[in-house]
């Protein structure tokens, strides 16, 4: 008998009809003999309604009550699933976070799991129910007050709990088929990628590949969950995040280099233009960006030319960017630089893979392939196993296109891959 | 500085503006210097709303989970006051009823509150908050699962937080002006009644006047609570129901033999014919309906008249009557009657007042004024405080009038009172 947490998201229970067909999924899986958990996201659009009631009667709502407000959504799916399995003649219970033992920091609206003490959870297991656990919630260790994990965090929840019972792994159902070589949308020739490691699904999703939440992919990494995201809407395996495949990431290429094209549309490019030339000035500009709690992705210094001066550049959220530039004019005369001028227009593509480890010529190869269609780069970071470029907008297509090409992955029958979903 | 409880129905928080309104009146309350606390129902047609979703995943939903999803209600609306608070520029927490320490029985759908252990409620007051309480909802004892208290409960969770607050009193806002000598949609001539003691709306509540909960009422005066009730879209005082009226719960009159007229269509009478004239079958007949957990409220047993039997009749809610039906039937060889008959087209109409205690004269006025306009009484029964009469469905509105002109009841002026609202 195995123990094992599903995650359905909210597009699998936007209505009666959707909880009723996850509720077969569940007892079905229950039937084959294992003790299932599931984490269940909001219905549908619950969660924006409610935070659309929240702006009516306040437009600064206080964190707590916000907490308060938007965890009724899982609370009222949790709930519906467990009478629809009552409906198919299993039992379940329903949980809160709190109730399910989802301990957190008290940081409202973007909370982090600190412990999980599933008590409850294992005891309903032991008298045979199904436990479903409304995701994104837990309880504050110290003010016991209720807290969200941030959007798209009932993952997380899913692979803490998938930890925390040492379940055999971790199911996130959602309306893709799994994870692929590259976005389906902009590169039709994509393929399903059947395994992949913890470090290429990292970088994949801290890349723009929102398929699964960074901190959930971090947390399955970090506990060794295994976790196999796949369809709410079909019977098909999708993909196995897991510490060592056993197929090569690729899928079928034994050598293939990278394991996918990952991009990014929403970051913006700010540089400040007269940096003083001078040690520890470099260093103020980006005091001043941490002090906001602004994530700064990339970073280039041009070298000082004709005068005594530098530029700075660097990328960060774009919904970040007018924070950042109102901070570091507050402080322009402190650091002395002239000016600030910034580009939304921009797009990265990286690609990644743990097999460009052993093969130095990855990064001639990538820029080549741009270079032949006439794109240009203005910004590069690397890590052991990703080439991350900054290039305009318009040219991301191309460029996802080119490099998903370049590196063999294009699917070998030359057909579109079915892409059941909407790439979220 | 006083410490108070406010309790506000559904419709006072229907809908963005009418939760603006709420906080308004809250904040002011507040600012005279008092300590608040608020109980609050879910908004307008949320719970009706989330028995519709639960009945469409499983008809016959469990207990426990059907407490998890209604409770998400109460918990919308609380949160949503708070941050209306906030908007104000008050500060407000809200809690669950598990939070506040609403501890209750494990009877899911219909808990009974059995201790509230404030500590969380007194610490937020402390510290200078509006304290606001999900109604209608509490926390098992011995399961810890969430636990709703029957509907219209949220003015007892309000009475029993003033009690164990030790509040001043508790203040129910409806959409009534207060409690009134008859239901002025009937009675044209009824005034409010500004103070009224426990017993008579004990009396009030049980025998059709819809305004204050019973199991509220009963609370109220275990705990000797002052309960207030009033309108929440006026300023107008509303009813104090207290131990002592200060003034005569009639109003003005000191005379005044009874406070007011009741009345209620809901119930049915049940008639089992031939009944053995034998010791023992009578009570046959009590117990086969006490199993079936029917509550009954009148009973008459007609003499045995020719032969060796006699016949039972008793009222109780029309919605218990098939139920009871089906359970004798079930016992009629046992119990050896012949038949049962039933008329669901009747009404009982009450007066009450703790003035009757002293006038023996107060069932032959109040007969009397029925015969006058030729209205046939089938049942009768009494408490030391009030007189109730069984009578045609169609007969009601001219008994509850005749009795109210008959008591001298009916408004001086001889004008119809403004009346706020729909008798809730």
């Amino acid at each position: 008998m195995a123990r094992v947490v599903q995650k359905f998201g909210g597009s699998s229970v936007a209505d009666a009809e959707s909880i009723a067909r996850v509720a077969r999924r569940v007892v079905e899986t229950q039937q084959e003999g294992n003790e299932v958990v599931v984490v269940i996201s909001a219905m549908g659009d619950a969660t924006d309604d409610l935070m659309d009631l929240a702006q009516r009667v306040n437009p600064n709502p206080p964190g707590r009550e916000l907490d308060m407000l938007l965890t009724a959504g899982e609370r009222i799916s949790a709930a519906l699933l467990a009478m629809a399995i009552d409906a198919r003649g299993a039992t379940a219970v329903s949980y809160t976070g709190s109730q399910a033992g989802v301990i957190t920091t008290a940081a409202h609206g973007n909370a982090r799991i600190i412990d999980i003490t599933p008590g409850r959870i294992v005891s309903a297991l032991n008298q045979g129910h199904v436990v479903i656990v409304a995701g994104f919630q837990g309880v504050a260790q110290d003010t016991k007050d209720v807290t969200t994990l941030g959007r798209g965090a009932s993952d997380t929840t899913a692979v803490a709990l998938a930890a925390a019972l040492g379940a055999e792994y971790c199911e996130i159902y959602t309306d893709v088929d799994g994870v692929f070589t590259a976005d389906p949308r902009i590169a039709p020739q994509a393929r399903r990628i059947p395994q992949i490691n913890y470090e290429e699904m990292l970088e994949l999703a801290a890349n723009g590949a929102k398929i699964l939440h960074l901190r959930c992919v971090e947390y399955a990494r970090r506990e060794q969950v295994p976790v196999h995201v796949r369809s709410s809407f079909s019977d098909q395996p999708g993909t196995w995040v897991v510490a060592a495949p056993d197929i090569p990431s690729g899928g079928i290429m034994e050598d293939a280099l990278i394991t996918g094209v990952a991009h990014d549309l929403s970051e913006a490019k700010v540089t400040v233009v007269g940096v003083p030339d001078r040690p520890g000035r470099a260093a103020r500009v980006f005091e001043v960006i941490a002090a906001l709690d602004v994530n700064i992705d990339m970073i280039v210094q041009n070298a000082s030319v004709s005068d005594d001066t530098t530029a700075i550049s660097f990328t960060l959220a774009d919904a970040d960017r007018p924070r950042a530039i109102e901070g570091l004019r507050l402080a322009q005369r402190d650091i002395g630089f002239t000016d600030i001028i910034y580009d939304d227009m921009i797009g990265k593509v990286s690609v990644i893979g743990v097999g460009m480890r052993s093969h130095p010529g990855v990064t001639a190869r990538f820029f080549s392939a741009l270079a032949t269609i006439g794109i240009n780069i203005s910004m590069i970071a690397t890590s052991e196993i990703r080439i991350s470029v900054v290039v305009g907008e318009d040219d991301v297509p191309a460029a996802v296109r080119a490099a998903h090409t370049a590196f063999g992955l294009d699917s070998e029958s030359g057909e579109a891959v079915v892409y059941a979903g909407t790439g979220r």
